[in-house]
């Protein structure tokens, strides 16, 4: 196996876009193949993240009509993969072995996704469809719902009073806000305070609308290539040190649903291969679709024990300057979750903090960085490692 | 790189299914799990194609569903890859580099789809959001129309009469439908004359419906496995010798349909990996979706000279006995053509043959096969080689 590194990134902003998915990719992946001193000629395959491009614009095969548009060669595999919010993540991993085993040298990846045509009720119901279908979707669950029971489970199992609980969980939006701000690409860039969440709407009891993630179009990409090709193209690449990917059956198979089992197996995966523990984590871009994900996911990839991820928030140490920042984009909560390209906008963070290009939101000294991206109902988990 | 080989195949009877897509998979996958002599424990990741699962199911997501269903590992990664209808081929192309690069030992790996459930009229139109959405979707363009153009421009560009071209496009159906009487898997297994085609409802002119293969729910799947690992599981492990595939643009940006660029690329890659030519292929799986798509095909792999693919039907060249048998067992005409799983189902019938394993349909002495798969309005193009 050979090291794989970014040679290059790029990134649209996240919010509301009147573009075209293959639009709105293609401003991504110029900038990740620009940045990487390359022509698009010069990429050999393309991994891309999309969810539901046939609802959102009755578009399917979306790969290849950006290879085509980017101007890749025929030659070229286009693939889209899919794996509801974790498709670029899952796509970055599936990138990573054809450079990793010597096949290619040089492949682009990334995600994209136009999520907020349906509107947010109808695509909350929609989006729905990466739950299991058969049996939780004819009982009406939806991801704020999901979440709601996962919120419940927590206060519970940890002897947690449920308004620590949602005090600790308006933390989290209140630092992804602050984070927000000082990332000119995020959707949201606006501070709130604990009163914004607790006063605000309640979707599924007790999550409140500031809990949430918005729906978000955008996209993101990156640039793998191989280290001796990386280290020729740009004068800063960063490694991907670790990958690991886990799979879950349904919520309603799931016997705990404060410890996603996914993750666990994902997490243990991605630190072997790196040869790292979770203490050696400078930074880390983790998946916030709700305020209480982010607290489960923070103990889950063991940078918290279990059922002190809540606390820990409170006291500060997943801020920016705390023990583990967590989420100095703003996290899906204000930067935007367009599906299919969280994964991988994910990764873009990681690759300007660990390169020094985070201006007001840099974490300081930061050399290892990892990102953890969920799918479904608990079912998909990847995360990846990177590291200068 | 090591050699990847085939431990087992698993298939669904095609045809109109009242189960769903995880039930319809898992039986596929069991009998290939089973036929390799493995447990559903032993699998170290799950590659799945599939379409539209969530137009047809309400479904995303669907691979770790699938996986749960089965019992694969939680640390086993399991991945969705959609390209129309190349979807499976590739997943299989995917699977095998984890194993090639020495990754993961053993991987299933297959399709499946549910694409009667809406009847033809609206699968047509849904399945049209394979071309691309916003020029050839808003002008009408299907997958009929698409292969009438192609008709069309063939007998233009060669100076065939149309109706001796519709004559050799007739018998690829008779020859289809005479391979899947001796199918049991088949969905149509009944003879049909050049009359009974050119007698049928017209379509899109001058592609009339017994030119169509039909929609299909069907399942089908593989186990790759390490070279040594294979050895010790199966008698007669058939090898994956060639991988590739290429892209295009959407139609309206190509120059010549009758030529599928993204098939010669793809084609060229496969025999450069497996050191072998045209003439050394034994026996083909094609992309019939309609007749004319078989004759193109049968050119673009390189058995006939381009404009001679036709009359090749006539003088019996690609039947069962023929210089290059191509889809002995009925192809998508006959077989039947669930999006999604297509690509696998090529992959079990080219191993069947290769093992002689085909009863009445068998390819005598076959040792070289290929599958040429595609996705898409020319989009996606993948075409794999196996040996013994």
């Amino acid at each position: 196996m050979r090291r794989v590194a970014v040679a290059g990134v790029g990134m649209t902003k996240f919010g509301v876009s009147e573009k075209s998915q293959v639009e709105m990719f293609a401003e991504a992946a110029m900038e990740a193949i620009d940045g990487s001193n390359l022509k698009a000629r010069d990429i050999q395959a393309l991994y891309l993240g999309n969810g539901l491009g046939d609802f959102e614009e009755g578009q399917m095969n979306l790969a290849p009509l950006c290879a085509f548009e980017l101007g890749l060669p025929v030659g070229a595999p286009a693939v889209r993969v899919e794996g509801a919010c974790a498709s670029a993540s899952v796509a970055i991993r599936e990138a990573f072995i054809w450079v990793a085993s010597g096949f290619y040298d040089v492949v682009l990846v990334g995600g994209v996704e136009r999520a907020t045509a349906m509107g947010t009720p109808l695509a909350t119901r929609t989006f729905a469809m990466g739950a299991d279908s058969r049996y939780e979707g004819f009982s009406g669950v939806t991801f704020p719902g999901a979440f709601a029971m996962v919120t419940r489970m927590y206060a519970e199992k940890y002897g947690l009073p449920l308004e620590v609980l949602k005090r600790h969980m308006a933390l989290v939006a209140v630092k992804n806000h602050k984070n927000g701000v000082k990332n000119p690409l995020a959707q949201f860039r606006k501070e709130i305070s604990v009163d914004t969440v607790l006063n605000s709407a309640m979707v599924a009891d007790p999550i409140q609308l500031f809990d949430c993630c918005p729906f978000s179009d955008g996209a993101a990409a990156l640039v793998l290539a191989a280290e001796d090709v990386a280290k020729k193209l740009c004068p800063q690449p960063v490694y991907v040190r670790g990958v690991g990917q886990g799979s879950n059956g349904p919520l309603y198979r799931q016997r705990d649903i404060t410890r996603i089992r996914a993750r666990e197996e994902a997490a243990a995966q991605s630190y072997r291969m790196a040869g790292l523990t979770p203490a050696d984590i400078d930074v880390c871009e983790l998946h916030d679709c709700f305020t209480i994900a982010e607290i489960v996911a923070s103990e889950g990839l063991g940078f918290f024990p279990f059922g002190q991820g809540s606390a820990a928030v409170e006291k500060g140490e997943t801020a920016i300057g705390g023990r583990i920042p967590i989420n100095p984009s703003g996290g899906l909560k204000a930067k935007g979750h367009p599906i299919g390209a969280t994964g991988a906008a994910q990764a873009y963070e990681i690759v300007k903090q660990l390169r020094g290009e985070c201006g007001d939101r840099q974490v300081a000294g930061a050399r290892v960085g990892m990102t953890d991206t969920l799918g479904g109902d608990l079912a998909t988990l990847v995360n990846i490692i990177y590291g200068v």
